[in-house]
């Protein structure tokens, strides 16, 4: 089972659905849980905010976060997270902006991607350095990471 | 040259941004766009309205539209391109919803997908009937077409 069916089968036992917040993925964590036939019983919507714009408009990340800490962060992921969970009917929200590269940016280096989960019971975040790996590897990599996450925030 | 990498030097070209509204395809829209390096300056954001609920609340998607048509109709992608549009900072907004399979529903046969184009002239739609090739295919080809649709529209 990929890891994406698992994520949807253990969001369905909890009786909860899944919304996700993507920067530096364009949609991609979306595509791979919606790839799963039948998906559309655990997954509920995702939000592709690319923009400052979009975090700040569908997600309610605030100027002030965005300024202090720049885009990739953990208190914008945290934001996020939050954002998709109260904008939405699911249960778990997860949160990815980073840097793909090719190139660093705002000062931080290539391949840092940082990671948001919210769910009722509060909000967690991380950052992984994934390194100057590759544009395509870095989001690969940043969507397995985001699916464990959610496997781990859906465990009973 | 990619479609992606063409549609975004046409967005470019004519100083505008790009929205998403994706319903089968479930990111993959927007994750092909943001594939290409140095795409935020060309794409704004994406909305994944997977459910009929995020379809409302994100895209304004009226009630009466989904219970009359379906979630699969012309004017559920019209609702959801002009959506995207005016919930946005785009120039530009292309919607797709269909049945990506496997198995039909809504009485509606598989690999059928609706498509929308949005900008401030107004707001196209079409059906593809893809056939069932399987739901990757579906959604591959669905890509590929919202792709074309976009460099139509783009296009001086």
């Amino acid at each position: 089972m990929s890891a994406a069916a698992a994520v949807l089968d253990a969001a369905r036992l909890r009786g909860i659905t899944i919304a996700t917040a993507e920067s530096c993925t364009g949609g991609l964590i979306s595509a791979a849980l919606t790839e799963v036939p039948g998906s559309s019983d655990a997954f509920d919507r995702g939000f592709v905010t690319y923009s400052n714009a979009a975090k700040t408009q569908m997600l309610g990340v605030t100027a002030a976060a965005l300024e202090a800490h720049g885009a990739v962060s953990e208190e914008v992921a945290a934001q996020m997270a939050a954002g998709a969970l109260r904008g939405s009917q699911a249960g778990v929200a997860v949160s990815v902006t980073g840097i793909a590269g090719p190139g660093g940016s705002e000062h931080k280096p290539e391949g840092r991607v940082c990671f948001g989960i919210a769910d009722p019971f509060g909000t967690r975040t991380e950052t992984v350095e994934f390194g100057a790996i590759g544009r395509r590897q870095v989001r690969d990599a940043t969507v397995e990471h985001a699916l464990n996450l959610l496997l781990d925030a859906l465990r009973p």
